[in-house]
C-alpha cells in the first residue's frame, strides 16, 4: 500500500500523456499526489493500492492538466485604454503618440513604477488568469529597457510567483523595443542588450529564457543573432517574436538556434516550418494579438501541422496588441479564428505549452512524477471550454498538490 | 432633508442622462435611492439635502447604470459543444446533422427538459451575465416550437427572474425555425402561432414582446407580417432578427410596425436605415454572432450613426451561433470588430439597450425616478471596461437600490 496526500478518484481524465491518443482520455480515472508531484494519474482499474488521508470525489468532473500560459507581458506599468478610445474616436497617429500612446508609454510607465507597484498592478491580471484554471506563467521584461529596469521587471516577475500558488517563468526580452535613448543607433542597443544586460542578467539568475522581437519595426535577424548568441554563451534558452507582421526569416534563425519557441508567426513560410520541424521548436500562436489588431493573415496552421511542428497557444497578455487575461477565450479564438481542433486547442494550453517553456518534464501532462497542477472543471464535455465565451467552468484548481 | 434609503458618495458617473453631453459624465457623484429608485444622481455641489442611514464611500470609483443584456437565448436545452467540435474537426454538414446538430437539436432538448431543468440550465449563464454587472435580461422563447414547450420557456425566463435580483424581460419568438412537424407547411406554422400561440401567451402575460426571424431559412416578410400583426392585435410590441445573412428588407417591415428593434443587421440597407430612423427604432448589434459564424460583412455603423439611429449591444446568448455570456467582451468585440466608440459600446450596453427594450422610462440611464440598477467598477478610466478582454473589475452590483 503506497500512502499519499491526496487523491483525486471518480473524475474523468485528459492526461495528455505521449503514450495514449489525442486527448488521453481516461473515464474512470484517478489521480494521486505526494510531496507535490503525481504518484499515479490513470484508470482507476489499473492503479497500485493506494491510501491517502485526503480522498476527493470529483462527481465524474473533467481534469486536466493546469493550464499553461506561456507568453504574456504580465508586468508593465500602466495601460493603453486611452489610446484604444482615441482610436476609435478617429484620432490620428500623430495626435495619438501626442497624447502620450505607443510602446514608449508602456516604457515609461514601467520605468516609473517601483517593483512592489508592479507587482501590484500585475496581481489582478494573474489572479484572472489563476481564476481559469492557470498554474504555469511565462513573464516577459521588455518595457524597461535599461539594465536596472528590466531587472526591476523580472524581479517583479519572480515574485509574482511567491506572491499566488503559481509557477513563473521569466523571460528576458530587452529587445523589445528600442529605448528613445538609442533612437538613432539600435546596433549600439543590441550591443548593450548582449554584452551587458544578458550578462548581468544571467549571473543574477533572474531568467529563464532570452526572446527578442523580430521585425521590420523591432530588430533585424542580424541583432537578433547577436542577442541569441550571447544568450548561448550564458546558458540561457532563446524563444523569438517571429513573423508577425512580415516574413524575416525569423522562425529557421530562432531554430538554428534550437529555440523552444516562435511565436506569433502569421508570415512564417515553408522553409521556416521545416526549420521549426527539424529543430523540435514550438509554434506558439497568440490568437488575441491577432484579433485585437484585426490582422488578417492566418498563421500557417494546416502546414504547422502536416510538419508535426507543436502547437502551443498563450495570451500575449499585454497593453499594447492583446490586454487579454483569459486563456479559455484564447482557445476559443483559437478555434473560431484559426480553426484550430479541441484537441489541439486543449493541448496547445497544456502540454504543447509547458514543451514551448521546455518544461515538459515537469509540467503539462498528468504523468506520474510531474507537479501535480489539475484544473478541475463542471462540464459534460471538454469541448464546452473551448466552445463558450466568456463562461469559466472552473470548479477546483490544484498547483503542487495543493 | 430628504430621508433616502442609501447614498453613493465620492464617485464618477456615468448617467448617460440626455440633458448632459456624451456618457453623461459627473465627476465628484453620488447617487442616492429610496424605495428601490434613484431620487438624485448627479454632482454632490448640486444635491439637495439628502442623508440616509447607509452612505457608501465608492473611493472614487466609477458607477454606470447597470448594464443591460437586450437579446439573449438564454433559457435552452442542451448546447452544441460537440457539433462545434465536430465541425472544428472537419466533420461534414451530414455527420453533424447525423450526430443530432442543428437547431433542431436544441429544439429537442428544449422540449425534453422540464422548467425547473430549463431554469438550472439557464442559471450559470444568468449568474455569468450577473457577474459583469447585468441589472436587466431580455429572454426569448423559441426552441419549444410548440405552444406547451414555448409556455414552458417563458416560465422559465419569468422564473429566472425570482431566482435572482435582476429584472427579466420576455420575449416571444415562436417563428424562430420551422418545427418538424410543420416541415412542409410554414404558412401553417405561421398560422398555429398568430391565432393561437400569441393569442395564449397574451392572455397569460407571459410576453413582453413578440420577436421572428426573418430570413431565407426562418421565415419570409409576409409570414411576419402575420406574426406582427397577431401581436398588435394583442398589444404587444414587436422586435425582428433581421439581415442577419441576407437583404430580405426586414427592418423596413419591422419599422413599419414601430417595432422596438432591429436585430442583427449586418445585410441592412439604407432603405432600412430610413425606416428604423423614422420609427425610432433601436439597432440591436450582435458583435458575438458575427465573430463566432466567421461573418465578414460589417453592419452599416457609419449610416446608422449618421442618421441617428440608437445603437444597442447584446449578447445574443445561444448554443448555435454565440455561447457568450459576456457583456464586457460584447463591448471589446463591438468596438474591435465593428468600430464602435467607447461611449458608443458602453450606451449600447445601458440606455440603449433600455431604449431596445421599451425601458427607458425605468432602466438605462442614472435619472431620479428609474429603478437604482447600479454597476460600480474597479477601474481609472471607463475605457478599460471596453479595452480588456477576459478581465472583471465589477466591483459591486446594485438592483432595485439593494
Ligand atoms: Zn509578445
Ligand atoms: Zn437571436
Amino acid at each position: 500500500m503506497a500512502h499519499c496526500d491526496r487523491i483525486w478518484r471518480n473524475a474523468r481524465l485528459a492526461t495528455f500523456a505521449p503514450d495514449r491518443p489525442g486527448i488521453g482520455e481516461v473515464d474512470n480515472g484517478i489521480v494521486a499526489a505526494k510531496d507535490g508531484l503525481i504518484v499515479y494519474a490513470g484508470p482507476a482499474g489499473d492503479a497500485p493500492a493506494l491510501d491517502a488521508a485526503d480522498i476527493v470525489d470529483c462527481g465524474g468532473r473533467w481534469i486536466t492538466p493546469g493550464l499553461i500560459d506561456c507568453h504574456t507581458h504580465l508586468v508593465h506599468g500602466g495601460d493603453r485604454a486611452h489610446e484604444f478610445e482615441l482610436r476609435l474616436a478617429g484620432a490620428s497617429y500623430e495626435e495619438i503618440a501626442r497624447a502620450g500612446g505607443g510602446i514608449v508609454s508602456t516604457m515609461r510607465a514601467t520605468r516609473a513604477a517601483t517593483e512592489a507597484e508592479l507587482v501590484a498592478a500585475a496581481l489582478p491580471r494573474l489572479d484572472a488568469l489563476i481564476a481559469e484554471g492557470v498554474t504555469t506563467v511565462e513573464i516577459k521584461s521588455g518595457y524597461g529597457l535599461a539594465l536596472d529596469h528590466e531587472i526591476k521587471q523580472l524581479r517583479a516577475g519572480r515574485r509574482l510567483g511567491r506572491e499566488r500558488p503559481v509557477t513563473v517563468a521569466t523571460t528576458f526580452l530587452g529587445a523589445h523595443a528600442l529605448p528613445p535613448e538609442y533612437a538613432d543607433d539600435a546596433d549600439a542597443y543590441i550591443q548593450t542588450v548582449a554584452d551587458e544586460m544578458i550578462p548581468a542578467i544571467a549571473a543574477e539568475g533572474l531568467a529563464d529564457a532570452v526572446d527578442a522581437f523580430c521585425e521590420g519595426i523591432g530588430f533585424s535577424p542580424a541583432q537578433v543573432d547577436r542577442i541569441f548568441s550571447a544568450a548561448r554563451a550564458h546558458g540561457l534558452p532563446v524563444k523569438l517574436h517571429a513573423e508577425q507582421l512580415s516574413n524575416l526569416h525569423g522562425a529557421a534563425l530562432a531554430a538554428s538556434f534550437g529555440a523552444l519557441s516562435a511565436d506569433h508567426l502569421e508570415f512564417l513560410d515553408m522553409d521556416g516550418i521545416a526549420a521549426m520541424a527539424r529543430a523540435g521548436t514550438t509554434a506558439v500562436l497568440l490568437p488575441g494579438a491577432y484579433y485585437f489588431v484585426r490582422e488578417t493573415k492566418l498563421p500557417p496552421v494546416e502546414a504547422l501541422r502536416a510538419a508535426r511542428v507543436p502547437i502551443a497557444l498563450a495570451t500575449d497578455c499585454n497593453p499594447g496588441t492583446s490586454p487579454l487575461t483569459s486563456p479559455l477565450l484564447v482557445m476559443n479564438m483559437a478555434a473560431t479564428l484559426f480553426r484550430l481542433t479541441v484537441p489541439e486547442c486543449l493541448a496547445g494550453m497544456t502540454r504543447e505549452a509547458a514543451r514551448a517553456l521546455g518544461m515538459l518534464d515537469r509540467a503539462g501532462t498528468l504523468e506520474a512524477g510531474k507537479r501535480c497542477d489539475l484544473a478541475i472543471w463542471d462540464v459534460e464535455r471538454l469541448a464546452e471550454l473551448v466552445y463558450r465565451m466568456g463562461f469559466n467552468p472552473l470548479h477546483a484548481r490544484i498547483w503542487s498538490g495543493r
